[in-house]
């Protein structure tokens, strides 16, 4: 089974799915800010949800009408989180359900809600209801709404994929760039698919996918009370219904994964400030527990980021964070390489060009590669470098 | 009882400790880089050491020989870790520990031995063994002590004590502004006192000393394989042994904390790149574990420390690091202070003045205060702004 990217695929791509966006004026530096998702015909929809115990008002509805795993559509906003915002923020995600629900025609439970932007703020329904009529729908409407949601983004993330053989598509589109973190850090990823698929199976791939993709994701450690991934499957594609552990599963499941990884290094590589995308491959793990852990924990060391950004090849920072993530490990068997090149040898400094370390560290994609020879796992984490930009982007985002 | 700071107090403080410093060649920017802490009488000694997997060579010779609860003198350097070196590396340290032992005219068992520096590179003997005889001590060289162990550090670490009504002066010194985060992030602290103790006593007045302090300042959440924290005691105030339970071991139990403290929010105001010192104190949690968790976790957050940075009151940030940190939390009852001006209260945004809470944040202290109102646990964090200096000085420190 080959996983095949469609150039240019997003979110619309799978059939009967459309979508729109337009400026409401929430957003302080302007642009588009409110869009919708709709399906034309009703969908299983499953949804996974901030770790944070302060949850903002729209995951509140999310969780509570997605229970019953059917949806419609998706309305969302940037530049208000409706974050930190009590019983009246509860009611304005209500309230802007049901202006998406009456602009579509179907029931508000159908509709799920999610928003992105500076926490502790009262939604401005009234601009949304203002606005709300404007977002014209249509097939080509991903860029739109995937252009609509990011907030200090510097891009879009979108992505769709076809598995060869298989009649399905799935497609995505995601913002994140700052307060992001292992457990959904702060990202909105809406994905939409054509398959006709069992509920049940349908959660368990996404949180497989999640796992392998946006939850080894960490730009700054902050985890947001807004993450949101949600999935709409419409089974307009017409294929047998996906059950667990038939061949088609196995596809589908891969097919997302793809689809998420690819959204998750861009959310990576476009970490705020970043001018690049970090890869740690921990390799050779007794668990694959320790594996990831040791992976994140590697890629989100504040050190091992400023060394990068500063093409510093101190292997030792790497080292440091490895020895600290409570993975498993034994000092005199680590080996170390950058982009292959090796830094280390049985918990040993090699020595190494370092004019070449700083040129690879110097590319816009630096992979880190350890192994640990003390068992057969592996997992793979991305983050990004840390720079003056995020400091001067992070001190002046609310003023 | 009372707890007086001594002004200008240092490590040397206490009656029959010297100490002295030179320098080696072993830091690249020069100065002070190798020194020696030396008691005139044999001392009861504890230590505490990192809890990264990978430990230093020096760490592991102190934890071998600190097993006896008993040493004389330690001898320091810094510009070199000494660690990711092996055996080589274990045993560079012996030799240290060796040519001030033979310095000192004591046993190399007596010497403790600790090193902070970059990782991954040998240690230079030969530029030791050619200097540890320049070492000249004296009664007042803990301030040259307090120099020679700083490296990224923009001043030095020290204080004193003494209790009112007791014999014995407590005095220490303390090095660490980078890789320092809770369980002995990156830092070295000495400790000294004349106070004639009992050595069980005296381990677990240093555990609740170094709880209190430094494992309660985060700078980048990184935590360095060379953490160590030892204190000397060596009787020479006469008193009587102080011993678990009673009055005088109260007094000492202050006063160490008292020491740490002041050293541990000195390492947190000079974080790397740092502006101003942040404390965050979180009231009313159900457990302390809850209060230190929840304190450290803000401490922490990059985007809070960014935030601090600007002057910006996104207080946003405060409850969404809250929120992750894991600790039990009813998000409706929370009241959010910044120097007693309310923020948030019952978990709502309160209206307050911006621009007095800019005024407030541009102080060099910034004082935090959460009230959870679920409990009667409380606990202080220490933690510092981030800068795009602290990237600056990250991105080039091996290069």
């Amino acid at each position: 089974m080959k996983v095949e990217p469609i150039p240019g695929g997003t979110i619309t791509s799978p059939k009967g799915f459309l979508a729109g966006a337009t400026c409401a004026g929430l957003k302080v530096k302007g642009g588009l800010d409110l869009g919708i998702l709709y399906s034309e015909a009703p969908c299983v929809a499953v949804g996974l949800f901030t770790t944070n115990r302060i949850k903002a008002a729209p995951v509140v509805w999310c969780q509570k009408h997605i229970a019953n795993k059917k949806a419609q559509a998706i309305v969302v906003n940037a530049g208000c989180a409706n974050a930190c915002t009590g019983e009246l923020g509860l009611g304005d995600a209500a309230a802007m359900a049901n202006l998406a629900a009456e602009r579509l025609g179907i029931a508000p439970e159908d509709v799920l809600v999610t928003s992105t932007g500076v926490i502790g703020e009262r939604l401005p329904i009234g601009l949304i209801a203002g606005s709300i009529g404007k977002v014209a729908l249509s097939p080509e409407g991903g860029h739109e709404l995937a252009q609509a949601i990011i907030t200090t983004d510097t891009c879009t993330k979108e992505a769709a994929v076809v598995v060869e053989g298989s009649k399905f598509t799935i497609g995505g589109i995601a913002k994140g760039s700052g307060m992001v973190h292992p457990n959904l850090g702060t990202l909105l990823c809406f994905l939409a698919t054509d398959a006709a698929i069992d509920a049940r199976f349908l959660e368990n791939a996404l949180r497989e996918a999640v796992d392998l993709s946006f939850n080894m994701v960490t730009i700054d450690g902050d985890t947001s009370p807004n993450d949101t991934v949600l999935i709409l499957a419409n089974g307009m594609a017409r294929n047998e219904i996906i059950r667990e552990g038939t061949r088609e599963a196995e596809a589908f499941g891969q097919a997302l994964t793809e689809v998420c990884t690819c959204l998750a290094k861009r959310i990576a590589g476009d970490g705020e400030g970043a001018t690049k995308l970090i890869e740690v491959t921990v390799e050779g793990a007794l668990t694959v527990a320790d594996a990831r852990v040791a992976a994140r924990t590697i890629a989100g060391s504040p050190l091992l980021k400023a060394a990068v950004h500063g093409c510093d090849p101190n292997w030792g920072r790497i080292v440091a964070a490895l020895g600290r993530s409570g993975a498993e490990i034994d000092a005199s068997r680590i080996d170390l390489f950058l982009n292959n090149m090796c830094l280390m040898a049985e918990g040993l400094p090699s020595s190494f060009d370092r004019d070449r370390a700083k040129a690879t560290m110097a590319e816009d994609e630096v992979p880190i590669r350890v192994c640990l020879n003390m068992g057969d796992s592996a997992a793979t984490a991305w983050g990004c470098d840390l720079t003056a930009e995020y400091v001067a982007i992070n001190s002046e985002y609310t003023t």
